[in-house]
């Protein structure tokens, strides 16, 4: 099954937040388009979550760590542990990856 | 926990091909970079794939369907569907997901 991510139509979970979904049936792929100075609240979710940075950066807390990471980076967020993101001046392009599909996404 | 792509080694798992890999619990990110005219043969599992080009493209074709897949494009091939892929003249970023992880991928 082929898909366009520019086909795919976006959804705004948080303002400044725009999220395009692929679900299959164990894993989901959500490529997240963040605004300049724009929060994703701390949150956590029994589903794994995997992503990398493929434009811009993110100040990312996972956890007690935090970190900006850029294009080029990678993160796990492991099941039932708090993360929260913010972008700082720059928007940011951030591929993201949950096992389970989180089923509010679909 | 934190990665950089560039920072984890690389395996050649066919001629022109280097990969990346970060391998959760549930699920495994690989960062693929395939060289010009390089061909993955045709090849099925049990994990279930989902993938996006990140750069350049590539001739992709997952079960009786082919498709030439740039940046920006994405596919889901189900557990145990044959797929295979190559590229043409310019070389390819493909960032694939499996779930679960390939044991052998580690």
């Amino acid at each position: 099954m082929f898909s366009s991510w520019s086909g795919i139509p976006t959804k705004e979970p948080v303002p400044g937040v725009k999220m395009r979904v692929l679900t299959g049936e164990r894993v989901q792929m959500v490529l997240f388009e963040i605004d300049p100075h724009t929060e994703i609240p701390q949150h956590s979710h029994p589903h794994e979550q995997m992503g990398t940075v493929l434009e811009g950066s993110i100040l990312l807390k996972v956890g007690n760590e935090e970190r900006l990471i850029k294009k080029g980076d990678a993160y796990i967020a492991p099941p039932n542990v708090p993360h929260s993101a913010r972008t700082l001046d720059e928007r940011a392009v951030v591929l993201d990856v949950f096992s389970p599909p989180r089923e509010e996404y679909r």
